[in-house]
């Protein structure tokens, strides 16, 4: 299994499961932003140069959350519920937010306070998408009352939303008011398989 | 079955699939920017106001994408590739797509060229989005040559990822270029069931 990876990006998710899941991978690594990524020989394997993508034998995937689903139900059912769990809407429900709703204003930011160079910043873009990220928040932070994961037991939504209740309180999401948000955030982070991704 | 719904939004992705599985529904009527979409009763329902919600039986669920992994599986699981099925990972991979890639920009245009009065919108941020969508579109232009549907038969990814290629087109994305979805587009658009849910 190969893992085409960037620190700091989505791409940490992909090892945080395989982690989780103790299986062996190898890491081809990239900075975000490397010109590689953009390179003929990368665009081959991701068309957009994004990051992750695996290579899992002859299967080629990207998209992390489809990355999620795939490596969870190929070798970890026990972290991704099915159709006759309990808690299988939640399961969904919770690992479909990440890129519906909290993602769209964290790629905001990333863009306009890190990616674009200084002078084509837009300070009312950047303070928008806070605006909207804190918001966003909300919703977990009601939700996760009460609960130690996402979905009630660890499951591979964790790695997904989780990570982008991770990203959100790292790039300056205001926490001042979400206790269950910063408990959970800090349970994911002290998990021994997140901690070899945030370091990888 | 209760759907809360609104026209020419991601609702329509769930009415569409419903009429798919020729499963009976019952409509909750919003239009989008309407102020009852933000007060209390619907809060409750959905925290941040948006559609589409699903309520099934005791079930409550949001999230398009979430929706239909949920729906498929419950109720059409001949339109959910499993992971022993040869399509799993690029039934997967397509189906987060549209939420991971295309609707983003998306997002950026609807909220700047319809959705804010005149004098807040920044034609910046709007060309910008549409650079990055049209860029966005080749990759699924060059997954769909010689392909009739995005993981080769129809599944619930069509409604998905399929709604957000009838979305770009609708919106403006320069489809010029692009034979591979504008066919795609226009054998989505002629079916029946979408006919339904794009005129509910």
């Amino acid at each position: 299994m190969k893992v085409y990876f960037a620190p700091q990006s989505r791409s940490v998710r992909t090892v945080w499961l395989l982690e989780e899941i103790g299986k062996d991978y190898e890491l081809e690594r990239f900075t975000l932003g490397q010109k590689e990524m953009r390179g003929p020989e990368y665009l081959e394997i991701n068309p957009n140069g994004r990051v992750p993508t695996v290579e899992d034998g002859d299967t080629l995937i990207s998209e992390s959350t489809a990355i999620a689903q795939y490596l969870g139900a190929k070798y970890a059912p026990e972290l991704t519920p099915g159709p006759d769990a309990a808690n299988f809407a939640e399961y969904l429900q919770w690992l479909h937010y990440a890129e519906g709703m909290i993602m769209p204003p964290i790629n905001t930011i990333v863009v306009e306070t890190i990616l674009l160079p200084p002078d084509r910043r837009n300070p009312d873009n950047a303070a928008r998408a806070m605006k909207l990220l804190n918001r966003t928040l909300l919703a977990v932070e009601a939700h996760m009352d009460g609960r130690e994961f996402i979905a009630g037991s660890f499951t591979v939504a964790d790695t997904i939303t989780g990570h982008a209740v991770i990203m959100s309180r790292r790039l300056g999401g205001d926490f001042s008011a979400l206790p269950n948000l910063n408990a959970y955030a800090d349970r994911l982070e002290a998990r021994e398989a997140f901690k070899k991704a945030d370091a990888a």
